[in-house]
């Protein structure tokens, strides 16, 4: 699951970082209600509170049952209760009745949150030098586990908030100007034998170990990501009408499910609206389109005479992205914003929408599947999900790398997602 | 709907009933947490909060709108979140979406509820002689609209309680004690043409009128209603595995979803428990069995070589009960009660459990539902339901009256349902 | 299940019965295509071949079985595959899956009836006195119990070929002429104490049984059957689309379905026609309005100012009216026809068509229901179910009483079904 | 889709082999009762009678109504009946609604096909130069499709009978030995640049185009493919009850359709017998395990500290068999065979059964989806599913290359699939 080193790790600032990321949570919950902890408006979501609950069940299963011995749970329910889909810790609570359960109440999950972390601080603050590397893994796990919750209780949130008609405002936001987009233009990168995955003494998921060689061809990537305006003009084409840009099981969900835009656009009295969660707001036809599904994605890219990026390709690209300010969960967006550095550089790779690629995901040539609890993380869900790359506007800064790997199944409209487009040379 | 009389109707007493019945809503809620306001565990419950809203968009819909000029609503999007099954009134939330809005937020609903209040309470001191009969009316209805809710809300907060593995407690109630129940015995009735029905100035629905003559014969009624003792009997006799013992459909259900016992009934390290509304106890056999569906009734009837009796047996039984305590919500122990009063006379009929009966909920003769949304209140629901009688444990008392027909689809199990034994004489 | 008398049966002349009806389901299936026995196009309809097979087996099972010592079963297997729904004979073929068995084949099929018969009527030929009254009984209910899968495999027939969009043709019949209708008008009868039910030697279901008294109040009846004509101005008056006309479930059903019409009727180029077993024709306004459900009759009896006749007041009326002629399965219309008789007496209450009633299918007072299998045959129905009175178009003569209890649920479309009105008095 | 010279095509030659494989179809149709021509056991599967009949229409539509000015469809209907998935070509039957139709009958559909056979032939005995070389490609496509079907038309027939509880046979086949399978052992290759997919003058689909490069790395193949004794050891160690095994989908599909053994294996008696096109026989342990899903497959893998195969270290291996009699439709035995060659190769790769690799069904770098109906053959599916290499004991030898991409969702289990093991060197 993590990298290995031969040096004790510095416990200590992993302790700091440890109670920062904690604490990030309860800021992102800051401006909910207590109803809206409770809800789980369709299956993909969950409720606030189980989001807050999972990640603190996670170290209490995970590290102090291990560690601890005669560890006594702070309560033996959470355990059936904030299990997510661990086989190797037993039953759960089925996923579809997660916003069912009205207790523990949402003080009382804060309540257990405290706890567990006083816990895991005390253990922390004596482990033994034995297992400390152990340890320090697991908890920079349980760390970065925390943070992908958080992104995930933020687009859960702003599903439940579009689907009450009431439309409820998360919180105040930044808001991106209404000013034109830089045009778009192809960017040429060369292909042969490149290096993908990740090989240093940071973290990383196993998922995108080991690093390994791998062949790509010419291509040519977009400076950066589709806007709004673009795909309302493949909409206006009759882009959800025209059944040989699409694929087949594509066709077949835009169809059932009678979608003809993107998710959160609203026409009212004419006008194209945005629901945000900043709230409702005028389309503003310059930013990045996203809440699209890969079928989506891949019928504008076929009507666009381009195609989407694999992940090799837009990993490879990404190398060539210099340091620089992105729009991530901390620069309190919480939407992707209109680009307007008009340098002919690649742009947008990181932050502001995950991207989606063609990628089905599967191992990276010579992945191991850890043994137990710790490889149901990534290797069980390695069918039928396509990859994703890049952060997003709601993820936590500090939890992205460029060789991060998300998935998705390729219906999936819920994550802050949006796409590029790529072309063979 | 109501009755008619031609003299002007007591608008003071009843705007005391209303602030009374109001009130009571309000004490019942009182135990819950903000967060058991807001789900719902299955489609056949609603929220709490969704019964507090719709209870009072009522008053607002049916009353306020109808007779103030120009009337403001309180808020529009009100319209559409809490109406119920009101075809008239426009569209509506699906059912199954009530417990995915966490909006408005409880604290915004009993605003709402206390707002509304003052307007119906403004209106009825200044209604205009012309339609004081016609408020009245509608008043009435809005009256005992309220008190079915609270009945539904107690037995939705329980099956909400019931799913949770916490089994969360409501409150503290009065308990019945572990004693033994009266013998079992038949009481007979002659049959002949009787009158059913309801006819008098107070408070009715329409579907307990006309009051009409029926023919019926010669039949038995046991004394009291069955006991969980009998009902593990018949349990420990196979009487789940018996097919010939069932209606089809009960065979299906009870096989389908693999049902065993009666609901709220927890084998628990060998010993039988029941979940109440005043928590886990251990299960008095001696108390009447509840949350069995009809299909359960009437394959223990057939079990025990008896039936179940027909609403009219059970209407002109019932003319012969003399005034009495029965269990009602304001007994305050929310759960039926052992019969230990050993005269020889019938029990149990008014209070403790709704009782199933054979009979389908059909309109009596002369019925005429009435036009618009009042229509819609009882009339529409006459297919594939089966009549229950008696009143609950839960039903608030001055709510009830004999001639009472509630009305079930024959496998809900959620309502504080159980049945008395009938035979033919 | 059927009656008892003291002296023996004349066993010889019921084989000549059992003869002349086992040999007119073959002159049913004769117009067949081998393809045509095969399917089943939803889970209502059966197989053609399903039900020749599971008739047999009926003999075989229920009096074979039972009076042959060390019986020898033609093919085991068939004992699964063509049990209906009797859980007393153990497991059976899941009834959605009855048209994806290919074998036996057709002729398999034909020939497992001919051994059968020939079976039974040697056992017929050499039974025991001690219990020639008891299969008499058996073997009565057995031929009544084919007689009435004969009206199921036209009405199967006749949705199999619906569904089909060569619209196949069953065989030509002959053709009601396009005349007018008799006017419709009201003819009164008058409440009492009345007889209800079968009480003779002859054969009956155990469900018209024990004939019984009820009271019934002062009612009209529509002289005849409600015509195309008149439901079609139902439909142009919107009747599809008036929420307060329509029983809840009956509103769900044709939204959720998107009914708008009778089953069978096309328009095609403008033009209203109608699929029959003899092909396709011109819709003949004055013949009666077929293949509706009970929600679409009480809808439509409600538009009218009217409604549904009780079961109790269809059968006393029944008793009014004279020996005739009647559209059954020997006439060889197979759709009902135009009334032509204009004298003013109560008519088309026998054959053309089965007529929703508003009673629900429950028992008769001091019902019972036997031991067995043969207490599976109706009273395991007898839930959710709605009683319909008169047999139809493709009923066999013989087969028909006016006691006659035929049931189905209210949504069921595919049995030659309609409707006539009635008023309260 | 097709290959593209500049050379006048030999139109003769094609269209023997339009005969051969044509009359191909109706030999492999034999042994079929007419029944067996009409069923549809679940939706994956279609009648036989609808495969003749699409393979059909795909000439008359995509051919004859192409080039034939003013065609006259031989039936209208037909269009709507048996186009399968082209949106190009208008509206379709619904895909589980194949079994329900009875009409034509089977000799009509036969009929259809010779008098379509029959104007093909007339066309190419007349086809112009200048289209000769198209027409060339779309009935080399045409007849490729008829072999498609003609596979699909076998696995959909073993369906159908094995869930017939009678398991009726297709037709006396010839048999393997039960004689012992060469020992398993690990056969290297090289990693490198390698050459991947079809480049020549010959047939092949578009999905194996174009020819590029591609990066392997080391790996190492098993000598044959998993024998049923293998496997046996798997379910005995318990495999199917081991999570950690598993893709999450896959545990879910096995748990939730309580899988625990290869599709058609029946434990009777105490003893394992497998169900085969000819008949239900002992199992041989010796034999290629068949009838799993991907997932079975790979926790199978998993068990055995082993993976599957990527497509390209697949093709890349088969590049090294040598010419061989392989075990393909026409030897008549259809059903994998034991291997008892001893000599160390790489063996049973063609032939068979088809084997699942590891590699998501996505385009070639490169691969260009053609417009327009031939588009929709295999491009539009490149979502969620797996390829499968090799062929099988039911592929007809002539439509067969080693570049062959087969493709099914992961949890198939129809076609006659097996796997063989990888694993990194």
């Amino acid at each position: 699951m993590t990298t290995g080193t031969s040096t004790i790790k510095d416990i200590k600032r992993l302790t700091e970082h440890f109670k920062y990321v904690r604490s990030m949570f309860e800021q992102i919950a800051a401006p909910l209600e207590t109803e809206d902890f409770v809800i789980q408006s369709v299956e993909d979501v969950s409720p606030p509170k189980w989001h807050l609950a999972h990640t603190t069940w996670f170290f209490e299963q995970v590290v102090l049952e291990s560690y601890i011995k005669n560890y006594k749970p702070y309560n033996k329910d959470y355990y059936f209760l904030f299990n997510s889909y661990y086989n190797s810790f037993g039953e759960r609570t089925i996923r579809q009745h997660r916003g069912t359960l009205s207790r523990p109440t949402v003080e009382e999950v804060f309540t257990y949150r405290k706890e567990v972390e006083k816990r895991v601080l005390e253990f922390l603050s004596t482990v033994d030098d034995k297992v400390v590397n152990e340890v320090y893994d697991l908890i920079e796990l349980g760390i970065n586990h925390e943070q992908q919750h958080q992104e995930l209780m933020l687009a859960d949130t702003k599903w439940n908030f579009g689907e009450n008609p009431l439309l409820p405002l998360y919180k105040k936001t930044k808001q991106s100007q209404f000013v034109d987009a830089v045009e778009h233009h192809w960017i040429p990168f060369s292909g042969g034998v490149v290096d993908i995955g990740f090989d240093s003494p940071e973290f990383s998921y196993d998922n995108e170990q080991p690093k390994h060689k791998a062949l790509i061809h010419d291509f040519k990537l977009s400076n950066r990501l589709v806007t709004c305006g673009e795909y309302l003009e493949f909409i206006q084409d009759g882009g959800y009408e025209k059944p040989n840009l699409w694929l087949d099981e594509g066709w077949t969900m835009v169809n059932t499910q009678d979608i003809r835009k993107p998710q959160y656009w609203h026409k009212i009295d004419g006008k194209w609206q945005i629901f945000t969660l900043g709230g409702l707001k005028e389309l503003n036809l310059h930013e990045p389109v996203c809440h699209v599904s890969m079928y989506e994605a891949a019928a504008f890219a076929r009507w666009a005479g381009a195609r989407l990026a694999t992940e090799f390709e837009w990993e490879h690209a990404s190398n060539s992205v210099e340091e620089q300010e992105s729009n991530f969960l901390e620069s309190d967006y919480l939407h992707p914003s209109v680009l307007t550095d008009d340098s002919p550089k690649l742009q947008q790779m990181i932050g502001d929408l995950w991207e989606w690629t063609s990628s089905a995901y599967l191992p990276y040539p010579g992945y191991k599947q850890e043994e137990g609890a710790l490889g149901e993380y990534n290797g069980k869900f390695m069918s039928n999900q396509i990859v994703c790359r890049g952060g997003s506007c709601i993820t936590p800064k500090s939890h992205f790398r460029n060789t991060y790997r998300n998935f998705f199944q390729p219906d999936k409209r819920w994550v802050v997602l949006g796409f590029r487009l790529a072309k063979d040379a």
